[in-house]
């Protein structure tokens, strides 16, 4: 069988950075598959290759590396792609073909109708499967959603989608549901009669950059609450699945999101300087902090904090577990401190479970120490880089690291709060928390983990 | 106030290895206090400090230590101690006796005895005040024990006998409460409903060697077992105390004793060249392994699995807390290790919790790791040898480090049953484990923690 | 809209003695729908009517029975059933059928054939809807269940499809879910740290009587294990579902049951006079005693004991939930009882919860007593007869009392081992337990709650 | 042996309500001892008799009941006690004495100090043993509890004093341990994980009455809060004794105690008739509301609410024990209940424990229902009075129902805030509940189970 993956926005940002190095190190690998690139910024595929591609990528890469000029509101769009594809088809009794749409949530109406012609003009010439791969975030709100998903689905089945979350094929991702479902002391202390609060802090230092032309219209809410932080959340918080295969999972994650309120409690803000080089001035909000709770039996009460943007001074993701502190109370004395887990993503993939142990030569005096578990450490540096992971699943049609449409549906009710019109957004110095953060913080009584 | 400690035993072996170096080294902090050790091995105290007293000792010890020969079967012996300890009070207004019974036991009987009537005599000359300590083992089963305390008891009051344990003075030990009542979470797990069993491993590599005269007659039972052994399983299951005060603490350990049913299942060994210089046989037992339960409602019906001894091929002192498996029944995978959490004494002071994370790059497959806490990497290396710790407390009079009279009572119930007379002995090779040990394992469907 | 239900099956002994009082209460309650029996016994309505229908039966309902001579063989009758269902539609605009199979499953094809070729021939009349619902047990095993199941979703959707189980019907049933999902309570002591052992007995006094030619085809397993017991078992054991509409539930009892393996530890029997009368051994089984597991993190390790047959000396139908006793243990105390759930559903439906009191008078000892909960006492005994409560659901389209096809298809896989050929099966006398109930209950160190 | 109660207030109200009835129900049944009432009221035995004492009252127990007029400030006093006892005790070998002082705590010291001259003055005629019995409250407060102790104790020791709170003479005291302690069912919802709020409401319909001169002194506070409730308090939330032997079940009471700080939150009311009569202004709070909480690992967090005293409509004695409620929350439904456990003492002798039903014939709509325990029911109405049990006890010298000293030390600091002088009292008119009873349940977000 031949494969074929059609990039839409195939001289974007994302194909650059992270799908062309995972497309290159997979053909090493020896998973065979053909690239054909779309855009319009080259009009050849030397110049193409010659502007993005490094002088020293191995052949194995390149001789699958395809491009062609393409121009969507060009009327031929449709037929020059149909004729380049039956090209590449050749005498082939089986092909799979895979439109990758690494393109503005806006484009993606038009890029869905071509597709369709495509596949339409295609369906003919030999035995034929299909898939479709489409990025985060998916819509621009609940309604944009739906309607790309109707669109889509008119010319795809469920099982040929695949909505991307990259973070679901991060290594830590999957290490937190193991974590949690394969340790019976991890889930004798993971509910609500023991967790306090949960801190999830993902802090970036760089702006928005050269993006900001995508990035105006997205907005930090788009670009990783709806998706990244939302399945964090589940991942935290769901309950034990049947089994740890992709619908079983789901199951287990889309209850999770249901049982979430559309979010009340939230600020939003933009660092100073944001598109000071454009001309305009722009509100997108860059940084957001929010509280909600997950209403199951197990996690009704236990207030979860978020706080996540750009332009701040140390680049951290964290998820900080907090535990009840009965030990405090009722020994009177308020320097003894909580138990809590840290899952630590970046800098340094770290899980550390904070306790109290004695200070020597003391009586009865304690303080935390670190009980940790350094990923690098035990298992070595060979961690596999998200996208890779999510290609190769794209490729074996296995669907364990996609969301799926209820969650995604599930995701943009809870943020819509967040997406309303003429919201204040705070400006903020570069490199500096925004004040609500704080604020938010001593409202409800903590402290963010720093 | 003068402090004169008496030191029974003074040129023992516990004397020379255990306290000379802490009295010299409180000592030098500061501590003010007379050591008169009291031995036949040497007539003069020049003999006794070349002989015994290593050429550097600072002054500051050795300025305060003097020697008596001192014969308790001899006529005048009470007279001859009672004249030096007038003459060492001198003009003195306030002085403090410390009677320290570093003696076999069965010369207890004679030595307080000797005690009471030197007290006698003294009583006159200025303000008294007077302790006395016992070595472990206290008495040589439940009957003797409770014989030496009546005697003990008509000369000092309970609060004036420190009875010793020195695995009380342990940092460990003490961590061990502080890890169990200041972290909610380590409470949450610590209980039947959560612990599978629990192994206490403490294998020597040395044997009997020299101290075979004393050793005989004592054995593993009365050497470790009826009391470290016995206030470690204390420390590991006492309820919560309602503060860390002594006898706070107290009440809570005899409750655990008071439910421990004397022990059933034993079984004892003794290394195949145990005083194979001596010209006779000796059956004492030298290594043993035996199971009990703890009958509280947080404890009953966990198994707790003891093995110790001598000569074994390393040494290693550990307790091996094993956690139900749920999680391998449910998946049906019996490659998921179960939790654990792991204290070791020896060599190192470390506490493990292990913990099973996912093998990158697998799918869903999870193997054990530790989240390690190293005692000397946080705190440094300066933990206080456990007899330090034991006599600094008995100057200050804080019990805290000292069992009771009823837990050692009820320790000695516990055990009766392996002193019996004519119990079989399994002779080994040394460096090898018994094979009972392993018998007991299996039949008992577990592996020992090795 | 016009609603009529087309009754297979219309002389019959569930028509007789569940349907048609069913039907006669709903439609005097005021519910609007056409019956059209099919049978064989009788040529004409008039006869059916006289035979099957009392004297008394209000005009509210005989007004709205029609009967149909419907011989399934005849080469006409796909021919016959279409002229008198055309007949019956008038110049309705919208018509529902729902086809109502209360026959044996050996007919299920051809009734299911003919079924779709009459819908065929209606197809164009006027605006249609169909149901069609199919009687427990859903085929004879695990594949016939697929077989027929292929057939019907080939004339139906599974929306369209009701596969009868009439215990969810009960009220008990219910209950039962409100009771483990409304009581935080009951919530906290229902999980595997607190149970010790689940036994589920429902004895019949009757035998199989008349029924003989279906019953033995049947045997206790398909008549009441494969369905009604499991539906009990997964009500017991199934985790919070999102909500309580049908779908969730669905989930949960599906997660249940997939946790269950093939019954490995069962026994069978009949009693000794069945078939006396036919001329002919049966050895067909009548009562069944198993044992089984629900490997899920909070069940696993919980044995559930099932015993259910015909001709025991008394009635009895009760669910018995025994916990842990560790207070027995702690208190060297036999004569204090465990705790225990008792839920009763014949003679009386009442809930007791077995605790223990002082004895007045006593020095600390307790005895059982128990809280009782009855349900006509407290709600009067106006609950509604199950086959209404389903007939009124088949009637709005709600799913909720009706099992998945995925809750059938596991359930078969369960029992399957149950439905072995030549099996042994012991001969008890009528009004007895079978001894091998006895002897499981001792090998598993239990005794039956009688 | 021969047994004489002194019986000190012996023509007050306790000793003619309750006493006696006692005694003489004891002596009925075979009890052998004396009585010696001493009092002011009468000169002689017949007066006393004739104007105390039913007619028909059976002569066991009027043979050994005697009289002497008694007047503590007369300079005679104790030598005509003497006289007395020492011709009561005749040609007795051994005589046990019991002073009873039925007394006001303003009288204790007095009669202490005569009953030590009188016990010298016996000391000599034949084997003596002397028993002691305070009645509660024990002192007027923390300071005078232990004047009073220290008094004591240079009489009698601590195992010959009997402090009196007849409360845990009760039988459903007792039952209250049983039902926490032999149901491991109970042991598992007990605790702060479960339980929301404890309300403690103890409210009676008669007022102060004749007894206006002894209440005015004592209040609320003294007569019922620093006894009864202190120790219902201590029965709710004690910890697992090592076993039901009072040593052990003291200890843990005295945990309880010691975990609670004095009371903050309080508020305090007297009747607007009270002492109308008396021609003066009497303050004594008559009523009071409070919360506390037991500073213990498993009982932190539990706020308590307290609300006890007099003229009250209804007099209602119970303890509700209310749950968290998470299925509220997670359901969204106010309208379901949360879970409780109601110990009611009056009326009536019941628990109830209440939990959601299904209400038949609706969609998953549930109303708390009662699962009942009635006592009398039950086990009979052959509850023994309280003060037979204490006297029984105390005639065994069983000391399993009296408060330690160190239980009423700690008590009577708990309340000592309530004690201070010229705290606000508010009027309520008769047959009314204080405003501030439901100011402080609205403040504190619950509302009084009326």
């Amino acid at each position: 069988m031949k494969r074929i993956i059609i990039q839409y926005g195939g001289t974007g940002d994302l194909a650059l950075k992270k799908l062309y190095p995972a497309y290159e190190h997979l053909m090493e690998k020896g998973d065979a598959f053909e690239v054909l690139a779309l855009g319009r910024r080259f009009t050849t595929r030397d110049e193409f290759l010659s502007a993005i591609i490094r002088k020293d990528a191995p052949s194995s890469f390149t001789d699958h590396l395809d491009y062609l000029y393409y121009d969507m509101s060009d009327t031929n769009a449709v037929a020059i792609l149909t004729a380049r594809l039956k090209s590449m088809c050749g005498e082939c009794d089986e092909v799979e073909f895979i439109y990758y749409l690494a393109l503005q949530p806006s484009l993606y109406e038009i890029a869905i109708e071509q597709i369709q012609q495509v596949d339409n003009q295609l369906d003919c010439i030999c035995s034929l499967t299909k898939k479709i791969v489409v990025e985060k975030p998916f819509g621009f709100d609940l309604e944009s959603a739906q309607r790309y998903n109707d669109i889509l689905e008119k010319a795809f089945t469920d099982e040929e989608i695949f909505r991307i979350d990259h973070y679901l094929g991060k290594e830590f991702m999957q290490n937190l549901l193991l974590m949690r479902f394969h340790n019976d002391i991890i889930r004798r202390i993971w509910d609500n009669r023991t967790i306090e609060s949960i801190e999830i802090i993902f802090d970036e230092t760089h702006g928005v950059d050269q993006r900001l032309g995508f990035y105006e219209k997205i907005g930090v809410v788009r670009d990783t609450i709806q998706n990244h932080i939302m399945q964090i959340i589940t991942y935290l918080t769901m309950s034990e699945p049947a089994s740890l295969n992709p619908k079983d999972i789901a199951v287990e994650k889309e209850k999770v999101l249901r049982a979430i309120s559309p979010i009340q409690e939230f600020h939003m803000g933009r660092y100073e300087s944001l598109g000071s080089g454009s001309g305009h001035v722009v509100h997108t909000p860059t940084y957001a902090a929010f509280k909600l709770f997950v209403n199951t039996y197990y996690f009704t009460g236990i207030p979860i904090y978020v706080r996540t943007g750009k332009m701040q001074r140390e680049a951290k993701s964290l998820i900080y577990i907090k535990f009840k502190n009965a030990t405090k109370q009722v020994m009177h004395d308020d320097s003894i401190a909580e138990n809590a887990v840290i899952i630590t993503i970046h800098p340094e993939l770290t899980i550390d479970i904070s306790m109290n142990l004695k200070i020597p030569n003391t009586s009865w005096k304690s303080k935390p120490v670190r009980f940790r578990f350094n990923q690098s450490e035990t298992f070595g540096a060979n961690t596999p880089e998200a996208y890779e992971q999510i290609v190769e699943k794209i490729l074996q049609g296995d669907k364990s690291v996609f969301p799926t449409m209820q969650e995604i549906t599930e995701s943009w009710r809870i943020v819509e709060p967040m997406l309303q019109e003429n919201l204040p957004v705070e400006v903020y110095p570069i490199r500096t928390l925004p004040r609500f953060a704080l604020t938010m913080a001593k409202e409800n009584g903590f402290t963010w983990f720093d």
